[in-house]
């Protein structure tokens, strides 16, 4: 069936989350949010594009740190309010210039850092 | 440094966004969301549980359907406002009965459904 932007489930806000996974090797990258535009938007450029709340405007991956997300593969789950992008990452993907955002671990009740920031 | 739930950075509903991903394949099962109550009790039965916004209870995982989540690591994001929790899925994740509920990708303008339920 073609695929219609307006037929995910949006938050009160216009907003969907996505989860951006590296094609390769699989790491789980960051997690941002998309409207609907957003989502037409990353189809039809191949340049993963997400919503920034903070600054109530289109953000497109790595437009100023070089930072880019390809858009692989664009998936949605079953309840249509939650995607999944799978991406070719250049460079970190988190702005603390991690290779993830998700280097933080909470092991035996307390945070361990998994990874420093590439240099 | 000790990890206190409190520290993490809920919505207005006093949740935050867990994405589950099975440790052994790397794939992105599901993402669901968990208020300070269900992070304290991942953590400390090794159970993940999540907070069902349509039921308005906890969650935990498998309860009814058998297909638990055994937590493997336990990660927060850099912004402190999503987590991603490595897990031993057991059985399909989906409620649909397939392994992960992104199982529907967008490709050439169409939807493709990547797997059928299991049987």
């Amino acid at each position: 069936m073609p695929f219609d932007p307006s037929t995910l489930v949006y938050n009160d806000a216009g907003l969907i989350p996505a989860i951006a996974q590296d094609h390769q090797s699989g790491d789980v990258l960051m997690m941002a949010w998309m409207n609907a535009e957003a989502v037409a938007r990353t189809l039809e450029t191949g340049k993963v594009t997400y919503w920034s709340r903070s600054r109530q405007a289109f953000w497109v991956k790595g437009e100023s740190s070089g930072h880019a997300q390809r858009l692989v593969d664009f998936r949605l789950d079953c309840d249509r309010d939650c995607l999944l992008v799978l991406v070719d990452q250049t460079g970190p993907a988190c702005h603390t210039n991690r290779r993830t955002c998700f280097y933080t671990a909470v092991r035996d009740g307390g945070e361990v850092e998994l990874m420093a920031p590439e240099v």
